[in-house]
């Protein structure tokens, strides 16, 4: 095998003047932490910064910034030079090394950072780089690494305005196959059908990939980590619904419903409406905590303790939320640990959830966009059982 | 988002047997070579050792493997524990820790080593661990890491019968696919209707997933990278035709062939005739130059010096081959500066190439396994331009 299909399109780059900003960004912000440098491998922060998504399997492919003023090198496989085409490097100020199969790829990248001699550096590593190549970067630094994450978190968590944009567009999309749902869910269709329509009308409302689908009936829907089966939906049924895209510039949708077949009519028992019902008050609850200037785990404690005063607490077994953006999940994270201060800009989801073992789950999921004074919610499908 | 859909299907597990003398081997090279334990991350060094394809996004998954004698220990977030069921791990001597949102993953990871206090430990680390693992792995671990597969790369490259029974059935199902091509590259299709047939062969032959497709016609053959494009196939074209997929217990096709489209009476270039024989005498001189003892690059410079006395080095613009199992790019890599001394078991690719930009390209793959005398060549379709 010599080539690889990519997941990801590049017709919706942003202009080029953005990722030249947030290369000078970047670099400031890593000079200014005291780092010597910046190594990204591929994924969603190579993206950011270039507009690339390229994948080269095990061959390493390097964004290296210096943060002595000099310019970016991007060192990749010279076969898949093809690929620069799809993303805004031709038009960076940023020094482009092909490297072919004999040549040492992680000397390259050490060399392209201009370390001073007899320096102790300390580098700043993409997240996503693997053990592979961290071990030997490591071993020709020399110095010490750190994560680049924690030295360009307000640069990677404060969204721009093209980003915001970007995201509303998503989240618009996603809700447009929301509205579509509630006529999916007839009894006699199995999850798996369901799953097959939703998969259409996610790329119909013009996401470019499809990251996921939840469909998870009754007891199915107790289990968080569920995709969908061939369980066949019964009037009655709570189903909860999780989807999610990729959307124009590679930004993400994820909205959560939850359901009943047949409509709200076909479902009497008392126990499952007193349970949405704390659902629905603890993630409006959440959601009209979100401001600048409090912590990540206190949205997380709003949310959690209206659950588990109401005697769910055991039953929502996962964070509430988690940041989004080129990735589904990135910071900030909103759980309990989290002491990291909100700002404007920042975009995750608020979704907790309640799951009866064996019975039935819930859970509803917005994304919101901290504003100056609170927040923006991006969907905006009735979250109410429907 | 709170799910994934898994891309992996693990109904043809090997028997547990398998994976747990596979982890005594592992426990006891790591001991051997000095470590005092190993961390793996997620993917293909984990479904050698535990059958688990699980995928668990930015949460940490990971299996512990301490080296004084003691359980590993496999940690996975706790609400991906219903994909424990897809692996072996049931059945295995494994200690089985969820971690929940707000615990810390990499505390429990270090802690399942059982290191001795005041030691200084080597850790052997997994490939695909990311760095956002890595770094804090490192810094609980306070010792020094290496990377795992240097001290299991007998393990992990020389392949036991039941890996090579899998590549066999692998290799067997893509040579049937390629015998159904010829007639798939008409004049007037399309280098993607012919992909999208292509596509439904590789699973219709028992493939689990489609890996990737490359159908490079005319110039877009002269880009190894390509991978297939609107472009209308004329009669007479040269057509590089790459394609592999999942089978089985998860092990990996990859082959590559050469055609002319309408049959090779459509095309009377001398020039094409001279290259693809020099191509293809390389290819079988580096087929039949594998064996025990010699080296992986000895194999690349018997394909490479052919092509170059024939004065088309320039035009050689990648390694001869790599090696493929549960990955389908993994050591050994057969190019200039690897010494590795082959042995049986090992299982690689050999196919060399020929780029003349801007008008065509011919490459031809085979995946061979190392014999006790020589080696077998799994894949078997005619080699002559078609």
């Amino acid at each position: 095998m010599m080539g690889h299909m990519s997941e990801h399109h590049t017709e919706h780059l942003f202009p080029a003047s953005v990722y030249q900003h947030r290369l000078t960004q970047a670099a400031t912000a890593a000079r200014n932490a005291g780092l010597d440098g910046l190594i990204f491998g591929t994924g969603a922060e190579l993206a950011y910064l270039t507009g690339s998504w390229i994948s080269t399997h095990e061959r390493l492919t390097a964004l290296i910034i210096p943060t002595d003023g000099s310019e970016p090198t991007f060192i990749l496989p010279a076969v898949d030079r093809g690929d620069l085409a799809l993303s805004a490097i031709p038009e960076l100020t940023v020094a482009v090394c092909g490297w072919v199969d004999g040549d040492n790829p992680h000397d390259l990248a050490v060399k392209a950072l201009h370390l001073a001699p007899d320096k102790h550096p300390t580098i700043g590593l993409g997240s996503s780089l693997t053990a592979d190549h961290v071990l030997p970067l490591q071993q020709r630094i020399g110095g010490s690494t750190v994560l680049a994450a924690t030295v360009l978190k307000e640069l990677f968590m404060r969204k721009a305005e093209e980003e915001i944009t970007a995201l509303r567009n998503a989240a618009a999309a996603i809700d447009r196959v929301f509205a579509a749902v509630p006529k999916l869910l007839q009894p006699g269709r199995s999850e798996q059908d369901v799953a097959r329509d939703l998969n259409y009308l996610i790329l119909k409302e013009g996401h470019a990939a499809v990251d996921f689908i939840i469909v998870g009936s009754a007891a199915n829907g107790a289990n968080p980590h569920h995709s969908y089966s061939d369980r066949i939906l019964k009037a009655g049924d709570v189903v909860v619904v999780d989807i999610g895209g990729t959307y124009g510039p590679n930004y993400h949708s994820d909205c959560t419903r939850t359901f009943i077949v047949g409509g709200p009519e076909e479902q009497h028992n008392p126990d499952i409406a007193a349970m949405y019902n704390v659902l629905e008050r603890a993630q409006a609850a959440a959601v009209a905590a979100v401001k600048p200037g409090v912590t990540a785990e206190s949205i997380d404690r709003v949310a959690r303790n209206i659950i588990t005063e109401a005697g769910y607490g055991e039953q929502f077994i996962h964070r509430t939320g988690h940041g989004i953006g080129l990735s589904t999940h990135e910071e900030p994270f909103i759980m309990e640990g989290n002491h990291l201060t909100l700002e404007p800009g920042m975009a995750f989801s608020i979704e907790p959830g309640i799951y009866i073992e064996g019975q039935y789950g819930a859970r509803i999921e917005d994304i919101v966009v901290v504003t100056e004074t609170g927040c923006e919610t991006l969907n905006n499908q009735p979250r109410s059982l429907q």
